[in-house]
This record gives C-alpha cells, structure tokens and sequence, in this order.
C-alpha cells in the first residue's frame, strides 16, 4: 500500500531526474539533430526502467480485479514500454549512423541486447500461454513460475543495462573532471542510486 | 543439482577470467607497488561476488545435513567473503592516497560503500537473530523474509557495483580505443556478461 506509492514516487522522481539531467547538462531533446542521442536514455529509462517497473506491479496492486482486466493492463503496459524502447533504441542506432561511431562495442550495448531480444521472447511466450485461448492450464501453471523468475531478472538487467550506460555517458562526457565533484557527476550518482531503489521496491513488493 | 554445478562453473570462470585479464592485459598483481589497484577487482570478485553467491547457495545444496551446521557454514562464508572484500577495498584507498587521487565520487564507488555498509548491517543483525540464543522463535520466522530478501538484494547490487566498476576500468585505460574492438575490451565485455549469468544461476536456485 504505502510501498506502492513509494515505488510511484521512485519512479516518476527517476523519470523527472533523467529529463532535469538531459535537459540541464546535455542540451535538451530533438529527434533531427545532435541532441537525438538524448532521447535514448529518456526513452530507456520511461520504458524498461518505469513502465515495465509498473507492469510487474499490476496483479499486486489491482487484486481485486478480474484477472483477464489485470492481465490485459499487464501486457499492455509491456506493449507500451517495448514501444517506448524501440524508439530509444533506434535513436542511439542513427546518433551513432551519422557520426560514424562504431556499433555494439561495449558491455553497456552487449547487455541492451540481451535485454531486447530476452523482452521480446518473453513478450512472446507470455502472449502464447497466458492470453491464447489453446494452452491449458496445466501447461500455464508449469510456465508460470520461469515467467516470473524470468521476468523479474529482465527488470533487473534492464535496471543494470541502464546503470552502465549512465556510467558510460558521465565518462565520455566529463572524463577526468568526473572526479572533481562536478554538479553534473553528483546528479547523475544520485540519479544512480535512485534507478537501483526503484528496483528495490519494486522487487520488495513483488516478493511479498 | 546440475544448475548447483552450473552454477560453480560459472563463479570459478569468472574468477578465473578476472585473474586473466588483470595478469594478461594489466601486468598482474602486487602489493607494495603500482599493482596494488589489481587487488582491488580481483578481491571483490572472489569476495563480494563467488564467496557470497556460494553463501546464499549454502541452505539449497546442504539440505540434508543439520540447520546448525549449515548455519555455521552460511555465517562463515559471508565472513570470509567479508574479509577478502575488506583487503580489496584497502588496496583501492591506498592507491588512491598513494597517487593522490580523488576518493568517493564515482557511481561505482558509492554503490560499493552501499554494498559494504548493508552487508555489514546484514551480518550482524542475521547473526544477533539466527546464531545468538536469545532470539524467540516468532522472532526468528518474523525476521526470516526480510533477511532473505535483503541477502538477495546485497548480492545483486554487489554485482552490478563489480559491472560498474569493470566498465570504469575499461574505459579509464582503453578511451575510445573501447570502440575499436580491442582484444581486452571484448574480453571484459565477456566477463561482465558472466557476471550477470552466474547471479541469475545463484537467484534461480534460490528461488526454486
Ligand atoms: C535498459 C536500458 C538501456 C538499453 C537496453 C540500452 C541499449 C543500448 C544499445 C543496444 C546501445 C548500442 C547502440 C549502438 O551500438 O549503435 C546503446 C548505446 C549507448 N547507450 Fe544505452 N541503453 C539503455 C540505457 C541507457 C542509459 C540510461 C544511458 C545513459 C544515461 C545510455 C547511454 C548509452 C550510450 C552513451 C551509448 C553509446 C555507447 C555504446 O554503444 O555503448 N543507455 N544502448
Ligand atoms: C516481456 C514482457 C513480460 C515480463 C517482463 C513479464 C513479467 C512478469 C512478472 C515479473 C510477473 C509476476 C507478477 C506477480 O507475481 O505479481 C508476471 C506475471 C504474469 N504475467 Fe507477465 N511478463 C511479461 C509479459 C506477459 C504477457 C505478454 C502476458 C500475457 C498476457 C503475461 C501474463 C502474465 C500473467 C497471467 C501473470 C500472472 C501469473 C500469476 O497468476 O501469478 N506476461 N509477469
Ligand atoms: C562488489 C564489488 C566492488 C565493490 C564493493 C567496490 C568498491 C569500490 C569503492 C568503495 C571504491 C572507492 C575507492 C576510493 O574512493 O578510494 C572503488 C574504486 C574503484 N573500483 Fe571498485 N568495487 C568493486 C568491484 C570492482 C571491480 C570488479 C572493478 C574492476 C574491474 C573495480 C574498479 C574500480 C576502480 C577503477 C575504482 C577507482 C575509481 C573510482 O573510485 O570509482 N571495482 N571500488
Ligand atoms: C551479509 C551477510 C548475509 C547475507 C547476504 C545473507 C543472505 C541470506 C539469504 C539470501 C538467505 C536465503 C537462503 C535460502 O533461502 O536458501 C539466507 C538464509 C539464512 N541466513 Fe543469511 N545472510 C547473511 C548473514 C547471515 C548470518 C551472519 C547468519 C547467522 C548465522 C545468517 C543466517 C541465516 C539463516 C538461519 C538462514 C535460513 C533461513 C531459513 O530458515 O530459510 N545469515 N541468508
Ligand atoms: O552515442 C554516444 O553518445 C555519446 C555522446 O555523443 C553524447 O553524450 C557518445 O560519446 C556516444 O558514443
């Protein structure tokens, strides 16, 4: 209950901070020029960080709920975050295109991968054996224990993924300046901190 | 069974390829030298990473053998994860004092010290509840969830402070040679994957 509302609040307050941080630091958001690197991290964090947060939370929170309407919000709501991804995804995909930066060098990127292709698998099996009217039912209560192993180790690589990346933006940008305290690094530490206790709610009430 | 020595594979490899890349690509290790930073990763990744994966395991693989024992065998492992990840966090502050640079500003410093601060409280607080007399009954099994629960999220967040502070050490030595595809960035990028591997292998096991 209160949880719930901390978690919201983690959330939204780590979505606000990857905006005040672009915006105050790296220029601002454009899709047709320079800044278009900027709508990565923005669009990585509302969509595998915030969004596919909440849609774990969705049969915790709405139990009372038939379980086809929280089913239907739940795969919804990964809809929407792989969308919102996508887009992040092929912004920093053309940012590097047009600068001719090299492609899927570093861990950050290796792990970004992983997570799109380990979302879209589980996107697909979930459909298949929860919402598909032909599995039966012994076969969706063996499924459903991996689904949510599974489920909730995406979420934390996501949170991961989106760590390094933080990480490697504050080097490529501040190198050597990083360790002179600068607002800029001290922002994006706490912004740091923040991504992790959001997933240490989020977490905490799905385990409950 | 087979995940429990999947799992071993797994953290013996990763300590291994730790050891490789520090004696192939960072000159090795020392003490009482420039070396002493390469203490640094190689202890928290026996300590923070093998030793306390195998702790948490303890209870999953010893299921037959009496709770007193595996008790002790738990508590014991954490200490000497606690002890060798001390060394690892000495060694860094003396280089740093040693070459006069800067402590604490980085993301992967504050998480480490988070980690440090948390595992700490964990050890004594499971060791007042579980191995000291006093504690009742209802106490223990009121205190049990919390304790599991927070053991997971100590040894995620060591994990993913190891993949920040190996992305750190890539980028400080290889700049944008990284982007290159140099045989010493593919390799850490590798280890970091196999990082993240071996604690979803110790979390499935937990959780089954
Ligand atoms: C879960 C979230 C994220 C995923 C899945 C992800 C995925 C990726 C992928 C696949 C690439 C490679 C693009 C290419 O090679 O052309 C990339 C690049 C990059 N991302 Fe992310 N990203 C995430 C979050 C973030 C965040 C939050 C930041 C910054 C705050 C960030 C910063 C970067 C940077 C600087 C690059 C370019 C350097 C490189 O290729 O590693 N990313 N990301
Ligand atoms: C990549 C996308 C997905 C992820 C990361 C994911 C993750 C999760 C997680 C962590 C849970 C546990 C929630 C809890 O116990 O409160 C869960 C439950 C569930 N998911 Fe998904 N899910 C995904 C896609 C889907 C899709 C597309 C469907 C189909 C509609 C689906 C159907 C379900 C159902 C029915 C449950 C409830 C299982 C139960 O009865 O306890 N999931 N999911
Ligand atoms: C869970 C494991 C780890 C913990 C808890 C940890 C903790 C720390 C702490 C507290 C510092 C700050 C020292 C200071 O300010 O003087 C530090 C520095 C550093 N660590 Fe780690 N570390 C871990 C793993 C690693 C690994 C695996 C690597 C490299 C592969 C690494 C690379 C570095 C580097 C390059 C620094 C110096 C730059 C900085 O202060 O961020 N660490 N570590
Ligand atoms: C920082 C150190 C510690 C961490 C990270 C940690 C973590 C964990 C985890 C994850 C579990 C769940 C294992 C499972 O369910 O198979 C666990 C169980 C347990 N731990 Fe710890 N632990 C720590 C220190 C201690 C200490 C010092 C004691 C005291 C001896 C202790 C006593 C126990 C007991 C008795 C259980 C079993 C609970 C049960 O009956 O299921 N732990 N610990
Ligand atoms: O994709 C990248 O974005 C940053 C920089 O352009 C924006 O901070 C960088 O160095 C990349 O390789």
């Amino acid at each position: 209950p209160y949880y719930v509302a901390f978690s919201q609040l983690l959330g939204l307050t780590v979505v606000a901070m990857t905006g005040a941080w672009l915006g105050m630091y790296r220029g601002g958001i454009a899709w047709e020029s320079a800044l278009q690197f900027n709508v990565h991290p923005l669009c990585m964090v509302i969509g595998l960080v915030f969004l596919q947060g909440d849609a774990l939370l969705v049969y915790r929170v709405f139990r009372n709920e038939a379980k086809r309407t929280t089913k239907v919000l739940h795969g919804l709501l990964h809809v929407f975050a792989f969308v919102i991804a996508l887009v992040g995804l092929v912004a920093v995909f053309e940012h590097h295109r047009k600068k001719g930066y090299a492609d899927l060098y570093s861990l950050h990127s290796w792990c970004g991968i992983l997570v799109f292709a380990l979302f879209f698998a589980q996107w697909l099996v979930g459909f298949s054996f929860f919402l598909f009217p032909g599995a039966s039912f012994s076969l969706r209560s063996r499924y459903r224990p991996q689904h949510v192993f599974f489920g909730a180790a995406i979420f934390l690589l996501s949170v991961a993924t989106a760590l390094l990346g933080l990480k490697e933006a504050l080097l490529f940008e501040l190198g050597t300046k990083y360790s002179t305290f600068e607002p800029e690094g001290v922002l994006a530490n706490v912004l740091g901190l923040l991504l992790a206790a959001f997933a240490t709610v989020v977490l905490y009430i799905l385990t409950r």
